[in-house]
C-alpha cells in the first residue's frame, strides 16, 4: 500500500471545505489507492464546528482516510504537509474598503506563508482559494522564501470551468469536447475569459461557432459576475463548485492535465508581457507534477487590453500590501525563473529545480 | 459511450442534496464512464435556490452530466427515472407530535409513490433518505403497487458506516479491515448496531477485542444518538456524511457489495422472525443488482430484545399511518416474497423476479 500523504486544509469548518474534505477523503483528488492524512486548520471560534466535521468524516468510514488532526496553529497544521488548500480568508465586511480587505488577509497569509516555509514538506504544493486569491498567494509566497514560487498557485479553475460549462451548454456539446480556452489575470471581476483559441472536437474553432457580440458582451460579463449571480440565486456563495474546481486544479497539477489546456494563477515570469512578480492566471499544461505556461496563444487587440486591465488591478493590489512584505531579494527574483516554460528542456528543468 | 441513466433526486435544494448531487455528477455513484441525467424535484418555494444549485453543477463542467432538469411536479421529476434518491421530507417542527410528523410525510410519500408507479422506469431502484425513512419507504412502496417492494430501500447505511468508523477508530484499524457488523431495524434511536458477528482482518472476532460493557453501554448509545451529537457540534444536521452513505448504499445495491455485509432498510420477508410488511434494516449482501438478506447471523438474548424493540417501533409507526394507505392486497403480500434469500437458487431467483 502507498504511504499516506499529508493534506492541510485551512478554513476547514467553512462551506467550501465541507464539500472539499469529503471529496479528498473519498479519493477524488489522488485516486482510490492513495491513503490520506488530513490536517485541518481553523480559527479558535470555529473549533467546535470543525470537530463536528471531523466526526462526520469519521462517520463515513473512508478506507483512505488514515488520520485527521485539528489545529488552530498553522505551524502544526502545515507540519510535513505535501499539499495544502488555503481556503480560509477574511471575507469583505460591510463598508470595508478594498485596502482594508487586503490588509486583513495579508496578516493571515503572512503568518501561513512563514508556517509553510518552516514546517511543510519542502515539496509542498499550495493552492490558494481564499479571496483575494491571487494577491493572497503572492503574500504567501513572499513569506516563504525557501519554497519555490512555482509551488504556489491561486485558484482560477472555477472561472475556467464556468467558461467551459457555459460554452458547452450554449453549443450543446460535452465539456470534454472543448479545449484551448483560458482565463487570464485576476480571480475578480476583471478576469478575462478567452475563447479565441478554443476548439471543439479537436478541429472546430469555437469563435466561429458563436456570435462574437454574444461572447464579448454577454459571456465575458456572465463569467466575471457568476459568483454574484450564484449568491443571488442560492442565498449563499458558491461552495460545491468551488470545491470541485479546487480538486480539479490540484489534481491536474499533481497528476497532469492529459495535455489539455487549463487555467492556473501562477507566478508571472514575464510571459505575454505580463509584469513579473504577481500571481496571474495563465493558460498552462501540467505534467510531471509541474505546470508550463503555454507560449503560443495568439492575442488580438481586444485581448491585449483585457489582459492589461486585469494585470493593472493585480499590480495595484500588490502596491497596497507591498510595504507589509519581506523585501523581494535577488534570490526571490531568480526563483521566479526556475520554472522552465518551453517544455523542451526537461533535463535542465529538473536540474534547475533541484538546485532550490 | 454508455447511454445516460436518469437519476431523480427529491429535496434537491437541501443540504444533503448539495453534497450528493456533485458526487453523482462526478461519477462517484456509477463510475467515470456512466453519463448521467439529473431530474431534480423541489417544492415551489425552493425553486430559485434549486436553480442556483443547477448553475453550480453547470459551473463544474462535469463531462458525465448530460442534462439537468428542475421540477416541482413529481410526475415529471420521476419520468423514466432508473434511480431515485428521496431526500426531501417534512422535518419535525416545534411541538409536533410523532403522529403529526408521520402524517405530514405520508402525504408527500403517497404522492411520490404514485408518481414512481406511473412514470418511473419499471426497473427503478428508489432509496429513501428523508426521515422517518423506514416508514416513508413503506408509504412509498404501498402507493406503487406495480413496483416490486424490493425495489425500495430505506437508508440505514449512515448508521452502518458510523458503527464501522467508530469501531475502526477504537481498534485503530482501517475500516476496510472490518466486516460482518450490521444495524438492525429502524433508522431512529431504537436502531440496534450489532457487532457480535463482526470480524477484523477476516479472522479476529471483534467482540473479543473490545470491552463488552463499552459496546453495550457506550457504543450503541453513541450510534443511536450520533445525529443529535453532530447537530450539537456543527449547529447543522449531518449532510455530507448522509450524502456519502446514500452514495454507498445505492452504489453497492446497483454494482454489488463485493461480498461484504452491508445494512439496508428493506421489506421484511419474515427473516429472523421480524414481522412482514415493514421496512426493517437487515444485514444484506448485494449482487446482480439485488440484495439478499443474510440468514445465518447468530443472535443472543440481548440482540433478540433489541431487535424486537425497534421492530415494535416500526409496527407502531405503521399503525399510525395504515389508514392512509391503499389496502394491502394478496398481490402485495406475494411480491414481498419474490426476493430469494438463500442465495443458492439464482435460476429460480430470476425466474420469480421476472414474473413481476
Amino acid at each position: 500500500m502507498k504511504q499516506p500523504v499529508r493534506i492541510a486544509v485551512t478554513g476547514a469548518a467553512g462551506n467550501i471545505s465541507y464539500s472539499l474534505l469529503f471529496k479528498i477523503a473519498s479519493g477524488e483528488l489522488l485516486g482510490k489507492d492513495q491513503p490520506i492524512i488530513l490536517q485541518l486548520l481553523e480559527v479558535e471560534d470555529s473549533m467546535e464546528r470543525l470537530k463536528g466535521v471531523a466526526m462526520e468524516l469519521e462517520d463515513c468510514a473512508f478506507n483512505l482516510l488514515h488520520e485527521i488532526s485539528l489545529h488552530s496553529n498553522p505551524n502544526t497544521a502545515f507540519a510535513g504537509a505535501h499539499y495544502a488548500f488555503l481556503i480560509g480568508a477574511k471575507p469583505r465586511g460591510k463598508g470595508m474598503e478594498r485596502a482594508d480587505l487586503l490588509m486583513a488577509n495579508a496578516k493571515i497569509f503572512s503568518e501561513q506563508g512563514k508556517a509553510l516555509n518552516n514546517y511543510a514538506n519542502p515539496d509542498i504544493k499550495a493552492l490558494v482559494v481564499g479571496n483575494p486569491a491571487n494577491t493572497n498567494c503572492l503574500i504567501l509566497s513572499r513569506n516563504a522564501p525557501d519554497i519555490n514560487p512555482n509551488q504556489f498557485s491561486a485558484m482560477t479553475r472555477l472561472d475556467h470551468n464556468r467558461t467551459t460549462g457555459l460554452l458547452a451548454n450554449k453549443l450543446a456539446i460535452n465539456p470534454e469536447d472543448i479545449d484551448g480556452l483560458c482565463v487570464w489575470g485576476n480571480h475578480s471581476a476583471t478576469m478575462y475569459p478567452d475563447i479565441h483559441n478554443a476548439i471543439a472536437y479537436d478541429s472546430h474553432d469555437i469563435i466561429d461557432l458563436v456570435d462574437y457580440a454574444w461572447y464579448q458582451e454577454e459571456l465575458i460579463a456572465k463569467i466575471q459576475q457568476r459568483g454574484a449571480e450564484i449568491i443571488q440565486q442560492r442565498g449563499l456563495s458558491s461552495a460545491a463548485s468551488a470545491a470541485q474546481a479546487a480538486i480539479d486544479q490540484m489534481r491536474d497539477w499533481i497528476l497532469g492535465s492529459d495535455d489539455r489546456l487549463v487555467s492556473m494563477g501562477v507566478m508571472s515570469d514575464g510571459s505575454y508581457g505580463i509584469a513579473e512578480g504577481i500571481y496571474y492566471s495563465f493558460p498552462v499544461v501540467c505534467r510531471f507534477g509541474r505546470y508550463e505556461i503555454i507560449q503560443d496563444i495568439s492575442i488580438n487587440n481586444f485581448g491585449t487590453d483585457m489582459m492589461k486591465a486585469t494585470e493593472n488591478e493585480l499590480l495595484e493590489e500588490k502596491q497596497l500590501i507591498e510595504h507589509l512584505l519581506p523585501k523581494e531579494t535577488e534570490d526571490n527574483y531568480k526563483k521566479v525563473f526556475v520554472q522552465d516554460n518551453d517544455g523542451s528542456n526537461l533535463e535542465n528543468f529538473y536540474y534547475r529545480a533541484n538546485k532550490i
